[in-house]
């Protein structure tokens, strides 16, 4: 499993991931879920995954492979928009999944999986797109400025309650720190470290980036006080 | 969908549930999920059901049946404790499933409902169950004083973090209401109005019981003040 969530705030670009992945419970492990791409000042793109580890590797050593051939027309650092960009990765994935199906069947078996591609380009506003396993996609909104894949649940409360495109990048920091939190309590097969990013509107550049370690003070503390002040406002609330 | 939740702490059993069944997005009715039966003095069961309407509505009559026919053994109210109770709940809806299942597979289609199952008679502790579709059953233990049924994720993060085997039953009541409310904002299909109920150690009756409607507005002002809380919680935690 896994949970990814990107924001799109009038500030900036902000995303998160974890980075366990499993083949059943006894078989887990560390991979990198958050990819970020960039020509300084020109465009920046963060891709995040969730789902078959040899679709998403397969679909991701495609893209970069695309990147470094000069002649290729499926860059997604060369693309001319971000919804191109976004078509690039929905086709690449459309055509890994397919193929990686077609051997899937012939076991009965079953294999998918979603991005969220974020970014943008100069001359073009931030856009952040959630890539469907199928390949078509949706994008967040001013009405709907984040969007999550993977176990998405547990770590949805808290940002419907505190996130509208207003949200300041510190505060959407925080907020996603503690849907990851939510989300690490409750289902085991989501694990840290964690993987952070922010693209600040109109820089064209990854800024913040982080990875969060298992012992991470700060998480840590940050966790605990969260906990507390959520156990302490439960109390404050008087019956119905 | 669905979502019911029941809490088992040492001042006593707690049990919360929506009304909403639907059939497509297009269909949507309300139908009681909460059935409550007692001997005053002697015993007191409460059964929440998810699942297939078809399937809960029979076992539900089936149950019922049981307990009008004075030589039928598969009563729960003479059942001589709770472990049996459980039992007849797990093999009344099994065979249902069964038998449901047999029709709904030959067009390729499939049903079915898991459910809750709580109460104490005199002479025996308070015990709370959840019968999965199959006819087995798990048990809820002061290790794990909650169970639940239906769409579960969105409202567990509050239980996880404010029950206990000691809560009273007064912050049982709120914690349940606001696991409830996440879960109304987060998914259509769970909706109002709600049944709650609690039966308070070693009273062998249903005790407190309250259906509160769409416009209630104490359930209204608790709603919006854990928002408020939430809200004002998270601007008091410092960044990690």
């Amino acid at each position: 499993m896994t949970y990814c969530v990107g924001l799109m705030l009038d500030a900036g670009i902000v995303l998160l991931s974890d980075t366990r992945t499993n083949a059943g419970l006894d078989n887990i492990a560390t991979y990198r879920k958050m990819f970020l791409f960039e020509t300084p000042g020109e465009r920046a793109i963060g891709i995040m995954t969730a789902g078959s580890l040899s679709i998403t590797q397969t679909t991701m050593a495609l893209l970069n492979d695309a990147i470094e051939e000069p002649e290729n027309d499926k860059s997604i650092l060369r693309a001319p928009t971000m919804l191109q960009v976004a078509e690039i990765v929905g086709n690449t994935l459309s055509d890994v999944t397919a193929e990686v199906s077609a051997k899937m069947e012939r076991m009965s078996q079953s294999a998918s999986a979603s991005m969220i591609v974020a970014g943008q380009r100069k001359g073009g506003p931030m856009r952040m797109f959630l890539i469907y396993p199928e390949g078509n996609f949706i994008e967040a909104t001013s009405d709907t400025p984040f969007l999550q894949i993977g176990e998405h649940k547990y770590g949805k409360p808290i940002l419907d309650r505190v996130i509208d495109p207003s949200t300041t990048l510190e505060d959407a920091e925080k907020a996603v720190l503690l849907s990851m939190d939510s989300t690490l309590r409750s289902n085991l097969s989501v694990g840290m470290p964690l993987d952070f990013a922010i693209i600040e509107a109109d820089s064209f550049r990854i800024g913040r980036r982080r990875r969060i370690e298992a012992d991470d003070e700060g998480f840590a503390r940050m966790s605990h006080a969260w906990s507390d002040a959520l156990r302490s406002a439960f109390q404050q609330i008087d019956p119905s």
